[in-house]
């Protein structure tokens, strides 16, 4: 029988009566002649509750306590999903991370997957039950428990697919599917039938938000299509996959804006080997994760570095910088908050001209003007003031038509 | 360094507030030079309140699942301790009973402890932190998650206390210690300095509720004194310990009431060999828990079988009763449900003439009618009118002066 593996978010199982319809799924697909493992993750808002009580008893708590704290969110979850399974006559077993040995590495709040044991799994499986298993959770070597960062069980769903040989892993959320832009500030973006796993993870980068990045990256490497669909209904949502025959002609897949964004410019740097490096592994050791970089030459001795970060980095970024900023002999340093970042994400950038000219046109007949551009394979980012930014995204979503399905733009 | 095991019961870690006053304790403990384990229970209502969640989802919900989604209540509370701990710069470090390999039998929701791994807990001892353990939990053989019924957190502090050669166990709780009475019948009752571990188990059967029978089972056994005590102050509570030589004058140590009692007559059964096995036994198989049984012959081919059970188990008695009745020639069977026992336990009596006159005198001076009693090597229990149990109880305890501290009776 093949295996079918069933994510659901913490809007999807927020009370008994959601988690009853949830189990209801799983079982009309066990009926279906599927065997079906559920991976949960917690109630509602239970993990930013959790987060609340700790903080009120300890404002930096160590990671490896957070970790066994806020995985209670999923044990409690998994159990009452297997309990609704059996009212519904359907007999269920829930598993935590480490019961499964769902083995990670020991770095607390945000492990990686290194391996899962399947056999307890396939056993139940193969004896008729619907396993459900918590999400978000890992267990280390020494048998601490982890977590994989906040999102993580579409990880733990998509990995326990691959780990199971399965080749469709269901996330079902509290969204139809994956928009072409946000529909918050382009009312007419569409939804996506398909997208592949680089222009999702694109999109996942830039804020997106809608899947963990690391979950994208399983389902790429173990070939495990991601269908991201809705529990409250049955439509079809959005198939995330390698790229398929039909989606050649498509130039462009989706928009994006970022906000809460700063840019760091680094002026008159010295231009020789090594100076970069200098700069960006200090960064790294300073936990500042950098977005973009563009580096420019602006004499045979020195050149311009500027970098865009996270606004909740940018305290650290600014004293990492300054911490640096003589050994590179840099001039000077300006920082700009007040900027956004419009994307543009597509395959079928890589083999068509004309996609930059045409965002380009796009924002100057806006009357908008571009700070910088960087680009990727399949992206283009163009830095604007922050308020023009939902103006831009609008008049790139509208040159690209994404208020149109896919098979019919021009 | 001696090892110094305390246990905090939920009303000990209700809210921030307790869970750092509870830490604060176990950090002093560490600074007066001993090792120290802590054991914590679920914080305040919070079982209570995943009950009602898995009621609401399935009335009936398998037991293997209900172990599973009870276990994250101590499991918060630890982490939580660990962190507050942390808040006042002691180094600590939480652990779930699986992690410690407190193994148990497999009966979910009632598991009987059968070993505790001690390695985990010695090294990190050793290496300075205080070690917080979920009380209440266990694992079995085959990985899944056991609880030991409700209060057994006390059993799995004992049972650490036990494993790690500790000669102490500290239960803190909402109450100063153990009392001679209930003080909400009895007001006079008072603090008893300490109790043997036969008597506290005759107190704890017969519903004075305080301690897990179980832990002083493990005391008793392996020689872990217990005190029982309050954690809002200093104040010395109870030594639940061996009988000690200042304790032989006593003859009477507590006092206790049950009202949620119905008492079930077999009249006239076949006196023969095995009827009152093949009753007792069907009773067992039908999970009915009996409290007394008397047996009085009435003829040398009748006798008649009298047994009380708790009201909850009433229905069931009276099935598995019915069940059985013709083929022990049964004549009539009468329930009684307006009766309450009232007891009297102390080791003092084993040896001593007259104290149960003095009990059945109380109870004539106070005009109280025996409907039947039942005694122990260290119990003296009357059957009374439950109309009359509270003014039964009064009457006792004035008579054995269990309103003075145990060196000042006569």
């Amino acid at each position: 029988m093949p295996i079918l593996v069933q994510k659901f978010g913490g809007t999807s199982v927020a009370n008994a009566e959601k988690i009853h319809r949830a189990a209801k799924r799983a079982i009309e697909a066990h009926k279906n002649g599927y065997q079906v493992v559920v991976v949960a993750s917690a109630r509602g808002k239970q993990t930013d509750e959790l987060i609340a009580d700790a903080m009120e008893i300890n404002p930096n708590p160590p990671k490896r306590e957070m970790d066994m704290l806020l995985s209670t969110g999923e044990q409690q979850t998994v159990s009452l999903f297997a309990m609704a399974c059996y009212a519904m006559g359907q007999k269920a077993i829930s598993f935590t991370g480490s019961q499964i040995s769902m083995l990670t590495d020991d770095t607390h709040t945000k492990a990686r997957i290194q391996s899962i044991g399947t056999e307890k799994i396939r056993k139940k499986l193969d004896e008729g039950y619907i396993v459900v298993v918590a999400g978000f959770q890992g267990v280390d070597a020494e048998g601490n428990i982890t977590t994989l960062g906040r999102g993580g069980s579409d990880t733990s769903a998509v990995a326990l697919a691959a780990a199971l040989g399965a080749s469709f892993c269901e996330i079902y959320t509290d969204v139809d599917g994956i928009y072409t832009t946000d529909p918050r500030i382009y009312p007419k973006a569409v939804k996506m039938e398909q997208i592949s796993y680089d222009e999702m993870l694109e999109l996942a980068s830039l804020g997106a938000g809608v899947m963990h990045s690391r979950s994208i990256e399983f389902g790429k490497k173990y070939n495990v299509t991601i269908h991201v669909r809705s529990s409250m209904n049955n439509n079809p949502g959005t198939l995330i996959t390698h790229e398929v025959p039909k989606m050649e002609g498509i130039l462009v897949s989706g928009a994006t804006i970022q906000k809460e964004l700063a840019k760091i410019s680094l002026i008159g740097v010295d231009n020789k080997p090594g100076n970069a490096a200098k700069i960006f592994s200090h960064l790294a050791k300073a936990r500042v994760s950098v977005n973009d970089i563009i580096q420019t030459e602006v004499s045979p001795e020195k050149a311009n570095i500027l970098f865009t970060v996270n606004k909740s980095d940018l305290d650290a970024a600014r004293q990492a910088i300054e911490e640096i900023r003589e050994s590179v002999h840099c001039q000077n340093v300006f920082v700009r908050e007040d900027v956004a970042e419009v994307s543009i994400v597509g395959v079928g950038m890589r083999s068509h001209y004309g996609v930059a000219d045409r965002m380009f046109q796009a924002l100057a007949d806006a009357k908008i003007n571009i700070d910088s551009i960087t680009t990727s394979e399949i992206r283009i980012s163009c830095l604007v003031n922050v308020e023009d930014g939902d103006k831009a995204l609008i008049a790139v979503c509208d040159a690209f038509q994404l208020d149109r399905p896919a098979n019919q733009r021009k």
